[in-house]
């Protein structure tokens, strides 16, 4: 979609507009922000997570292309722009309180984590006393390297 | 596991550790919670997002029953307590930089969200221009009323 619409989205109203009504009106934080959780359309497997902030759920929305606020770099982050590894929506829920969001991607390319993984959840626990970690994905999927440098 | 340990989380190190180490170093926000994601073990779908604080989940790790830290009641929530909906703990991921926790259970109960929808995310973006919802869920897997009366 070319041209940006900027509308802004409806108020939270009341409480059964909120949770069974038929309207997106999300709840962002007191920074502005919404929690997704980004899911691999194909296989479910959640991939990442990630916040939001109005105009980057808006442009996910409306570009089809999953965006972000990056909360260390302060920037909306457009995910791929620099690694090649966009996102393509297929879906976009949100849940029954609407204070978070959950896309339903397409990757391009062989994963989301800036590690080489194809999910960043990589890593289980695996001793309930010690908290150590095994890991849940056995290999990269990608050279993040090679893909960061693009 | 009846005797709960009180050992503390490994502090957070290096960002080698954090993002490559097989040691479980959460990273708890400026209020002392992490964003949590339930999923259904069995179907891979997302049920839920809630936040713990480090009591929360130090008992999901150790007692297998997915506890959260509910943000509007400010105490310690071991989900099912009033639904009888328990989530049983199969398997505890963590992400890349160990700032968000996702848990992988298996419901007690037709489902977990508290207007009786099997997962939360019941409904889907239909418009990207309106930003109206459609059900993604169609049916209720069971009463809330019945549920939350008990």
């Amino acid at each position: 979609m070319g041209f940006m619409k900027t509308t802004a989205f409806a108020p939270r109203e009341s409480r059964g507009e909120v949770e069974s009504g038929l309207v997106l009106r999300p709840k962002f934080d007191a920074e502005g922000l919404i929690p997704c959780i980004t899911v691999d359309a194909k296989s479910g497997e959640v991939l990442m997570f990630a916040f939001m902030n109005e105009e980057a759920l808006r442009m996910t929305i409306q570009t089809g292309k999953a965006t972000y606020w990056s909360r260390s770099r302060k920037k909306l982050w457009i995910k791929g722009e620099e690694s090649g590894l966009v996102q393509k929506v297929k879906e976009i829920l949100t849940d029954c309180d609407q204070d978070v969001i959950q896309i339903r991607v397409e990757v391009t390319g062989e994963g989301c984590c800036h590690n080489g993984y194809r999910s960043c959840f990589y890593r289980r626990v695996a001793d309930p006393d010690s908290f150590a970690l095994e890991q849940a994905i056995a290999e990269k999927s990608f050279d993040p390297e090679a893909a960061y440098k693009k």
